[in-house]
């Protein structure tokens, strides 16, 4: 019953008109090549993919959910998923945006940013087996031997085998100084692992005839606490010399989790039992190795976040033309039929628009910090990678944080337009608002990537990096300062950058007095950056579409519309949480712990 | 692993030492001898049916779900529901406020209030079996012939028999004039009535010997449209003239919808072929008759996020004070522990407080709508009846509204509070969230409630109703305009106040031009006004706080401290919500239907 299009048009929108993403390829050397067809082409044949393998088997797998056979601790996702993930290994996907060293296809992240988006949309559960992989793959392209690259790389590459991160343990997520798991050096070099993980997303499945473990685990002599924890390459079936599979590993999939949502991924618990494993990375540094794809991970799980807005949103208006439900206010706007479709009323059309801002917004962002990456990743000049590092680094707490918040709202929205039905499971709705609810929690819960944000990111080097983008914002103001028909959407956005700058300097001087000030200001701060972030996204966007929309084509009067809408009805939001973010610590302090 | 105390001491201090009910009950005939002994004994005991009986059963109830058997179109609830519903009828709960006339205890509607709170932290699922024969008992009470009170009153009454409401239809849900199910005159003075029926909550189970469906169907020269339905009573089983079961009547079960949360509940597809009813009311008058249900029932459904509110927070905190990781910003809370307690976060525990400010907001202003419902319905001053007959109208829709999406932030920030254990089922927290979900849609999507306040409640009377909760506001701030210690509280609340007034009539006058500006705001709107009330109810309950803080009981202190978290930390959300809802129509009528 549900339906997805994939949004080509405004991917090829952000990337070509507005950001003009072949112009800064160019200056890559790994990219010059890279052309508009080129990304066209491959988008064109990633939506396919997306919507006509992986999207027709969302519900199901949401409704049958994963298997454990107790007895040999194998793992069957849901029907179709393993057949799927063939044809998408057939159709060298996984290698699209890897290194043409081990095998890899060597296009820009960004055009990798694209399917993952559209595969989001068709199906999170599913996209979590290959997106784990490559957390996997880019910690052992940055950080492990020689001997692991030409071992692992191609494999993970091809998507022959998967990758997962396992770090939480029963008493520690967010908390990783205080995990538990060992890991004993042996004679040879290798290590033996014991101990217990939970929480690992796509621990276990026989999608693959191999899947490479990257495990948190203490040497002997570790320090304690963060500093003495070590990245083990741990794989299901140790591998032999030649490359070909070799003894079974004791790293067993002992349970399965009983979630909220993707049901059709496998949130398995894992037993290591001396499993043996090699050292990635410099030993008690594991944490560092770790965060190379924790910082992938969270924008991916931003990506997640906007798929799911998008498809919830395309469902929520097929049906909002559709259903017919009483008569508009003013007066009847379809005569002829025994009711107005409820797109006529105009809380519908705000929570259909709210969606749709957050999506093309989301989506603007997204592609723009994901082609920072790439020169992050690939620029030659020196300057320019900082540069780009930095901006990355800024936005990356803000698109796993605002991206997920935003869709936990949209995607409640889109069911909300459904009424009952969006209740039912059938409709497919109400997955996606429990599919949504992960994002949220998971690669560092919202809190966590609030204070990433105002302490470590902002707090931390003086506002340097926030300035960076402010100047970018400032540079945009004064450009269309003169321009009467952009006002409605730079006065805005000029009003919240000085605001933002206010905010932070106060919170800033509070919390020389009491670290506990950016505790309690930082998740409403963050939304507060978000919308400025968005804002001037939207502003861009709005400049295009003004001045595009001459021509006709209703594209860009959407786009300015809804510019206008998120300025008009969603940055707002800023007003109430710039106030709650300066009523501080106090009123959350004054509760003792023993009065809750 | 999760629990419930039942909160009888915020209960009793909103009753008595902020309401004080029993000086307001004296003044209600049937009522005057309620003391606030009984009212504390029988809430003492609902508490334990709540946390002893139903609680236990809650999780069970959501993972095994109803069964239909597609033969016998018979439904079984989860296990232990039926043996519970046993326990509720021995005890005589069903019927604590009804009507003596019939059987009933004939305590004020308050205390059964109270009952249905903690019932509903207890299980929602099953609370909805009783919760549904409520209503069709409120109906049939009012509407229904001599004849039929005597025929169903008592069994309802006693909870022998259990009723349900038969509304919505897979084509019509809010529209119900669209309504299709036929009822055709006999010769003895019945009906025939065929149709389908979707959506029937507590629509079939094998609790009770017989389930009293009250039906709206079409009589067959009924006019088109609202003004053209009929309420039948029709009976699973015909009951013969002595009052004992007769013949099966053909209104059966024909599927069970799969749903995100309430699993323990049927929601039944009803097929009836021909059933046997007879008529309720007026013919053609069945939409008021049904209004008399439905008002009680969206209280009921603010009740039941109230309460699931209540008992997330519950869990949230304790989880809170248990789970260890991290440490404080500010330096270590618990230099003895491997890490801190989770609630040393400031965010932590802005999300706790969040939940507590809520539920106890919501708690104070239930009370207080039911208290003016007794009045409503009990006093001999017909002065007294039509004020507070007024105060129900006006509240209704913000009980029914802003607290189920209060709840709505409030599980879903409980749920955060576990990390990613919240969104695992055994933890019981996800199951709030989900349950949560269906208060906002229900018996009048959340966006019909606005609709109802403002432009019904408010702007239909020129906003006499409104005003005179106003002036009760007034009053209060009046009162205290020379208390020091209230400035806090008084200031934000008289400020609020005014700008209610203000938005108010800028919106009627935009309303005069084109009514669907009251569509455009009426949402945002009716959250302003929420916050207004809970404001007020917020500053009540602080003064009595204050005045009694000094004898040492930290339950004064949490209170005040709850009370300045509210004003810091949600009232505040005003300021955004005015700007949106001021921006009104414009940018959500921009869009074409063809351009989304």
């Amino acid at each position: 019953m549900a339906q997805y299009t994939p949004p080509l048009r405004d991917m090829q929108f952000v990337m070509h008109e507005v950001l003009n993403v072949t112009d800064e390829l160019k200056t890559l050397p790994p990219y010059a090549d890279v052309d508009a067809d080129t990304i066209n082409a491959v988008i064109e044949e990633g939506g396919k993919f997306a919507s006509q393998v992986i999207f027709p088997i969302n519900l199901s797998g949401d409704q049958e959910g994963c298997t454990l056979d107790k007895t040999t601790h194998e793992v069957s996702p849901p029907k179709g998923f393993k057949e799927a993930y063939k044809t998408y290994v057939e159709g060298g996907w996984p290698a699209l945006s890897c290194d043409p060293a081990y095998g890899g296809q060597g296009l820009p992240h960004l055009v990798n940013q694209c399917l993952y988006e559209m595969m989001n949309s068709g199906n999170q559960a599913w996209t979590m087996y290959p997106g784990l992989s490559h957390g996997a793959y880019e910690a052992l392209h940055a950080h492990g031997t020689d001997e692991q690259k030409k071992t692992y790389l191609p494999k993970l590459t091809s998507g022959e085998w998967t990758g997962t991160m396992c770090l939480t343990e029963p008493h520690c997520g967010t908390d990783l100084g205080l995990l538990r798991t060992k890991a004993e050096p042996q004679a040879d070099g290798t290590y033996k692992i014991t101990g217990a993980k939970i929480f690992i997303s796509a621990g276990e499945h026989d999608m693959t005839e191999n899947i490479i473990h990257l495990v948190l685990a203490r040497l002997p002599d570790a320090p304690v606490g963060s500093k003495g924890i070590s990245l083990f390459v741990v794989p299901k079936f140790n591998v032999n010399a030649d490359g070909s599979i070799g003894s079974r590993n004791p790293i067993f999939c002992t349970g399965l989790e009983h979630k909220m949502g993707i049901h059709g991924n496998a949130t398995a618990q894992l037993t290591l039992d001396g499993a043996v494993g090699t050292l990635v990375g410099q030993p008690n540094k594991g944490l560092q190795a770790m965060f190379v794809m924790m910082n992938a991970a969270r924008l991916g799980v931003g990506m997640q976040s906007l798929g799911l807005t998008e498809v919830a949103y395309q469902n929520a208006v097929a049906y909002a033309k559709d259903r017919l439900q009483m008569r508009a206010l003013s007066g009847p706007k379809a005569p002829d039929k025994p009711a107005d479709p409820i797109i006529v009323h105009p809380d519908v059309r705000k929570m259909l628009l709210t969606a749709r801002a957050y999506a093309e917004g989301g989506r603007a962002l997204g592609l723009w910090t994901t082609l920072q990456l790439d020169k992050e990743l690939s620029s030659d000049d020196a300057d320019v990678r900082k540069e780009a590092g930095d901006m990355v680094a800024l936005i990356t707490p803000i698109i796993k944080a605002f991206i997920t918040d935003n869709a936990w709202i949209s995607t409640s929205h889109c069911m909300q337009v459904f009424g009952g039905h969006g209740y039912i499971a059938e409709w497919g709705m109400e997955q996606y608002v429990r599919d949504a609810r992960i994002n949220m929690i998971y690669e560092g819960t919202n809190t966590v990537q609030s204070l990433d944000l105002l302490g470590r990111k902002i707090l931390a080097d003086n506002g340097a990096k926030l300035r960076k983008f402010g100047k970018m914002v400032q540079d945009f103001v004064e450009e269309e300062g003169t321009n009467e028909a952009m006002q409605e959407f730079i006065n805005p956005l000029a009003d919240l950058g000085e605001k933002v700058v206010k905010l932070t300097t106060e919170v800033g001087m509070k919390a020389f007095g009491n670290q506990d000030e950016v505790g309690a200001a930082s998740v409403d701060y963050l939304r507060v950056v978000g919308h400025l972030v968005f804002g001037y996204f939207w502003a861009r966007m709005a400049k295009v579409a003004l001045e595009k929309q001459g021509g006709g084509d209703p594209f860009y009067k959407a786009k300015l519309a809804t510019a206008r809408f998120y300025f008009a009805k969603l940055l707002p939001e800023t007003a109430s949480l710039i106030r709650t973010a300066r009523a501080g610590l106090p009123t959350l302090v004054e509760m003792e712990e023993s009065w809750f």
